[in-house]
């Protein structure tokens, strides 16, 4: 680490100590990208500046995405290094990065604002809001859903765990390039924000008396609101919904993985869309 | 091990070699669950033979669902180890088995014929048919949310990487222990089959004309059948079904993990049959 004369150290001589020190400010994240499909959308989507592509022998370079890669790093003439399986796995830390990694400047955050506003000529906002969702896995599949579905946005906490590491952009197979995603510092004050846009918000909870596929609202401007696995909305969070809905449960486990609802939460809206 | 003297010894003096070795025939397995949810669904299913539950340190005894499955354990009179978390760490396969694993007997195979009956007073056969399917995450996946839609069954082909290994158990949450699963020799002669038995074959395929949400069968006898990620459905099995439906893609990546296309069409039948 280089030092870094101008950043104020803290309790320095004649400088007050800050009342309540500021917990550092989460950012999205995103700065290492791992696997094949998500360094392919990163170069695709040229949303942001990218430092290098690491390529190692594991990567077949025959194989359609890794050509693409090539390619595209080519064109765009970023540095190329090919590296040691060792060394690429000793970079990586999601779990199989196909010896494919990429840096690359953090992903931009959007304001909620912008994600609530109508676009004349667009169909209007359909965001999905995780309440405490914090699994890689589960974050990166709903990134996914949700950009295959439609969605224009998709709100996060900007709590100390949620961040987009590189085993959510790979298990997102590189929708985190896509998908506007807004960080917010609570989940209840953005579902009040969204109100006052002019959003319905409609949280997903297994005890509501009404099945989501009732809701009449899809092709209003709407907010599907999930809570983590286990234990589902937070009181508050589910106090400020405009609406809470169930997913039927027929079976004998009565239970739905949030990534799997939240497909069947997103897809109920794009096929009310459609109609 | 021990030796097996009765075992006949390959190419023994006197004993023609076999013409074609048989393939071992493989079935569901599922003899080892781990993780809290699958052990607990094992107990309470009550539908296999159960050796033993293991139980390290690490499962926390007041965790409500550890607490059920000492309670069923104790009621079903099973052989209760408690181990050490390194020696149970050993002996799972699975990345976190939450201190808990049990062993029992394979899972039961279901015949493909039984599935395709109609049970008077129930609703009719709605199957979910994996061509390729092979992944231990996704398998299991699928098989939860097929149960907790309403699928009265699950087929796969017997091949040699199908397995219900503890990642599988895990993944489904139990559900391996409620939904009756058949394994065919092949998915096109299972399609063939059942489609005699008056069941409607849906095919996923992104490229199809209809979308699932258009279709009109759900309320019908109906087997959904899905391939593998990235390749889909074979060649074959595309020709066998009766219809290709896709799901409509809206995003910048037109494509929606197979677990997550499995929830939006499983739960566009159990829409349609709760109508």
């Amino acid at each position: 680490m280089s030092p870094q004369p101008h950043r104020p150290r803290r309790g320095g001589a004649g400088r007050p100590p800050p009342a309540a020190r500021p917990a550092a400010r989460t950012g999205l994240g995103g700065e290492q990208v791992e696997g094949r499909r998500a360094v392919r959308e990163l170069l695709r989507a040229r949303r942001r500046r990218i430092k290098d592509v690491w390529l190692s022998d594991t990567a077949a370079p025959d194989h359609p995405v890794v050509a693409e890669i090539l390619d595209l790093v080519r064109e765009q003439r970023i540095p190329l290094r090919e590296v040691a399986r060792g060394r690429l796995d000793a970079e990586a830390t999601s779990e199989a990065p196909q010896g494919v990694l990429a840096h690359a400047e953090p992903l931009p955050e959007v304001d909620l604002d912008r994600l609530s506003q109508r676009v004349p000529g667009s169909p209007p906002p359909f965001l999905v809001v995780l309440d405490g969702v914090t699994d890689p896995q589960n974050l990166g599949a709903i990134l996914r859903t949700a950009d295959s579905a439609g969605a224009t946005g998709v709100v996060l906490g900007r709590h100390r765990s949620v961040h987009v590491t590189p085993t959510v952009a790979k298990a997102s197979a590189g929708a985190i390039e896509h998908v506007p995603i807004a960080l917010v510092a609570g989940i209840p004050a953005a579902l009040q924000s969204l109100g006052a846009a002019g959003v319905w918000t409609i949280g997903l909870d297994g005890d509501a008396d009404q099945f989501v596929f009732d809701l009449d609202l899809a092709t209003e401007a709407v907010a599907l609101v999930l809570g983590a696995e286990g234990s589902g909305l937070s009181r508050l969070v589910r106090a400020r919904c405009d609406v809470l809905a169930a997913i039927p449960q027929r079976g004998a486990l009565a239970s739905l993985n949030v990534g799997a609802a939240a497909a069947v939460a997103c897809f109920d809206v794009a096929r009310r869309r459609l109609a």
